[in-house]
């Protein structure tokens, strides 16, 4: 096994806040790999025209998206797509983990947007008692079973076909658009769900008026929440504490954007990765060892 | 005498954390004004190339300058050429005034860039002793004597023409380029200045190689500091104090951009711009009296 590289600086988003901290940490000569979802920053789609990003008189949220993409890429920044599900610290470095992937980073800069909201009636209640957020993981245990995938992203079909090949009964809820890559083993259900009911454990899902009867309900594909991201980082007002320099509780680990709380606003999230680029930067050079060149 | 206008937010600064802020307050609808100098952010007009405010790839500073400006002139905002002197509490609105024109506000935005540092030998130590920051303030004093008058900007150049009147000598050293305006009662002086000398007060000015003997050395258009601009304001580090909502120590008084602090970078001034223009707004409207209407 060859030895996996470790980059100065791993940031986890690829939207304003994200790309701003990557370029910021490229221009200090560093080197940094963005971890973004398939489509950098969906907050930035729904706005018709912005107006308050200086410098930018009515510009789309697309073409501005568009806009940073493109910066990014110009300046040589590497945007893999990958969701995270956790940030561990090891000895000297973080290992950040996606489903596909590790990556090792000697720095993190967390910018994952608004924070993900519990919003199904019976959500926290039956969490852990037939409702979760990674269906694979889970999954054996619904081996003959039926359950219902609430699919927020894309990425969730891949849980859908292989949660198909054990389950009896694979309802698929897609909140994104239409399903792409979906095998027939999986059912589309049309419609939002609202509530997980059951006693003990869950039973059932509503969606609409229909009532669908599952023992297992996962939500997947949904920003995963700071909390769950790096158990134990200080939040505040369900949004990750920092201070003026964008530091977490956590040493060596940087926030920025929308996930550090409001306003959610572009200008914001830009200034803030600024900072958090710049601070993880200067942070990894202290750290170097004297004498280590550094990277091209 | 007319009642005087009172504004929602005065903004002290055009740079682009001023002129960020000012955009966002006219986005919630509350009047603003901003008071800049002749030239908005001069650090800007010495960056060749910008490669890092995200969106705008290897732009020039005075292109961008250029971009931010005629941004807030779409949106309505209204720049005044004022240079600032003093921040003064009064019962529900600041008195902001500068040498020409008195503005008041219910809130006010300080975004007057990096603070400016003595840089004279014995500035500080001459403070008050024959060296000052406003000619005109200690004209009387200086009546029949020689002044030399160290010029930031050519805003000094009517301060030296005044002093041009009552005194027998007034040498003039232009910092910012060749003066346009001046009488033919001051004198210019090519060359930097270095150092103040006296005894107990000034009694000369060392150019170069030069020793210029003059009872009074004033040194004009430069940025006011943030402690001489609101006595009392809280500072750290030479800065002005802000919390994340950009909140200085004094209630109803914003900070934003390079007078917060480090790093000196368009997208933390912009982003922090957008946070105090919002967090006035917000203030504003709670401050409003019920069943005031709204400016238009």
């Amino acid at each position: 096994m060859t030895e996996q590289h470790v980059y100065d600086v791993v940031v986890i988003g690829c939207g304003p806040a994200g790309l701003s901290a990557a370029i910021n940490v490229k221009v200090r000569n560093r080197d940094v790999v963005v971890l973004g979802t398939e489509q950098c920053s969906p907050p930035l789609d729904k706005a018709p025209r912005i107006v308050n990003y200086l410098g930018f008189t009515g510009v789309t949220g697309v073409r501005l998206r568009e806009k940073f993409v493109e910066h990014a890429r110009i300046m040589g920044v590497d945007i893999k797509r990958a969701r995270v599900d956790a940030i561990m610290p090891m000895d000297d470095v973080f290992m950040v983990t996606s489903r596909e992937e590790v990556y090792l980073g000697r720095t993190v800069i967390i910018a994952t947007g608004t924070p993900y909201r519990p919003r199904l009636g019976g959500e926290q209640e039956f969490l852990g008692r037939g409702l979760g957020y990674c269906a694979t993981c889970d999954g054996p245990l619904y081996r003959g079973k039926d359950v219902a995938i609430i699919a927020h992203s894309p990425e969730a079909e891949v849980e859908a076909n292989f949660m198909g090949e054990i389950c009896r009964k694979v309802y698929y809820l897609p909140l994104y658009g239409p399903p792409t890559a979906l095998e027939d083993t999986v059912q589309v259900v049309e419609g939002k769900p609202t509530k997980v009911l059951g006693s003990k454990v869950v039973n059932a899902l509503q969606v609409g008026d229909t009532m669908l009867k599952v023992d297992g309900v996962f939500i997947v594909g949904a920003e995963t929440p700071p909390e769950r991201l790096f158990p134990g980082i200080e939040l505040e007002d369900n949004h990750i504490r920092v201070n003026r320099q964008q530091e977490t509780s956590v040493p060596r680990v940087y926030a920025a954007g929308d996930c550090t709380g409001p306003p959610y606003q572009i200008a914001k999230a830009v200034g803030e990765g600024l900072v958090a680029g710049l601070a993880a930067a200067k942070l990894v050079v202290a750290l170097r060892p004297r004498g280590t060149s550094q990277p091209a």
